[in-house]
């Protein structure tokens, strides 16, 4: 007959793992936020757009629901070290998760306010950096399922391949400004689209430090962080 | 003589009462992060943009401080109802003010990238913009500290001024580098500064939020909240 520690330690392990399909579910929705909009945005689609606006309330709610029960589980199951480690790391990845659906709704947002841009030549690299993104975020949600510390590490050396990707973008668009000058109010609003991309990848970072630190219970080496400038 | 409930709730007050001198602690520096960066960025003074990125170090140290003690407090007082709302409205608003010192320390990250700014006109309205995100970050945390919902309301209503503000500022700059396609380079930073400024106030409305429904229980009406476009 199970005793009542063997019967708390699976009720803990039940939470956790439903703390983590839920978490899972928020990354898969954040990543097709992110490829519906940029779909939604090299087809000057504003149906999609709407659709990718529309669809982040479900993040939102699956959000609240990590909340409720991490809280839940905090309080009746008084966990110690690793096991509160790991329920405040889900709080707070899904809050981060949340915020990655709020950048893709953001680019969704802009779609209609840039219609006319068959001409934007640097659009075209766009979706190779939405990839590079949406794969860092798919990979960190790997790493937390598995607890696996290095590949939170090799998460964060994406990161800098994403930083440069952007640098180099920021360039290509201002120089197009420079020479299409009337099309700087609708490139303004690709600068924003290309910085949500950079920041849905350092937001993948900050996760994957949450993960190494659940794993491990130590910070990860400043070296192996990832993080742009500006 | 105290009994064993009395001693709980006054432990627990003590530690509520913590919670909120940690969180207004963090709320002052991240006023003094936004005040400083923008005055970094008038006078092109790095050091003081320097200043402002390694200051941030230390309101990143109070969030963790903040969830250090939330988790406890939740694992060993178990709070119920109004007083667990409490709690983790504290554990959010911090991560929320967290978040807004580090917009303060991207503006101080693009001081050094916008130095012969004597000429872009449109600079000149940017500490007025700053004061105002400044004051949502303000009176919100006054708010919380007061649980106020009705104080929590107003913040939300000047959002939609600072949105306003957001909008003509992007316009005035898209046009001032339409006239003066040289200056693209530095001017798309500014925007970038702007937007940052335009975060601030959403994050100060989202506390805002954080801090009605702590107060009284209930989400605050959709027509009460602030909140741009894009």
């Amino acid at each position: 007959m199970a005793t009542g520690t063997e019967h708390t330690v699976k009720a803990f392990d039940e939470d956790i793992g439903q703390l983590r399909g839920l978490i899972s579910q928020m990354g898969g929705l954040a990543e097709e936020a992110i490829a519906n909009a940029m779909q939604a945005l090299q087809r000057s689609d504003t149906k999609l757009a709407a659709k990718v606006r529309s669809d982040d309330a479900r993040i939102d709610e699956i959000e609240a629901e990590v909340e409720r029960l991490a809280v839940r589980v905090i309080a009746l199951r008084a966990p110690m070290a690793d096991d509160l480690r790991e329920v405040v790391a889900a709080l707070k990845i899904a809050a981060v998760v949340e915020r990655i659906g709020d950048y893709a709704k953001n680019i969704a947002k802009r779609v209609p306010l840039i219609e006319q841009h068959s001409g934007i030549e640097p659009l075209s690299v766009l979706p190779a950096m939405a990839q590079m993104a949406s794969d860092m975020v798919h990979d960190v949600l790997d790493a937390f399922a598995a607890r696996d510390a290095d590949a939170a590490v090799r998460v964060c050396e994406q990161d800098n391949a994403l930083d440069d990707f952007y640098s180099s973008l920021f360039r290509a668009l201002v120089t197009f400004m420079m020479e299409n000058p009337k099309t700087i109010g609708q490139v303004a609003h690709l600068l924003f689209v290309a910085k949500n991309l950079e920041r849905i990848g350092d937001h993948a970072t900050n996760v994957a430090e949450m993960v190494y630190f659940a794993a491990t219970g130590n910070y990860m080496a400043e070296r192996d962080r990832g993080g742009s400038d500006v």
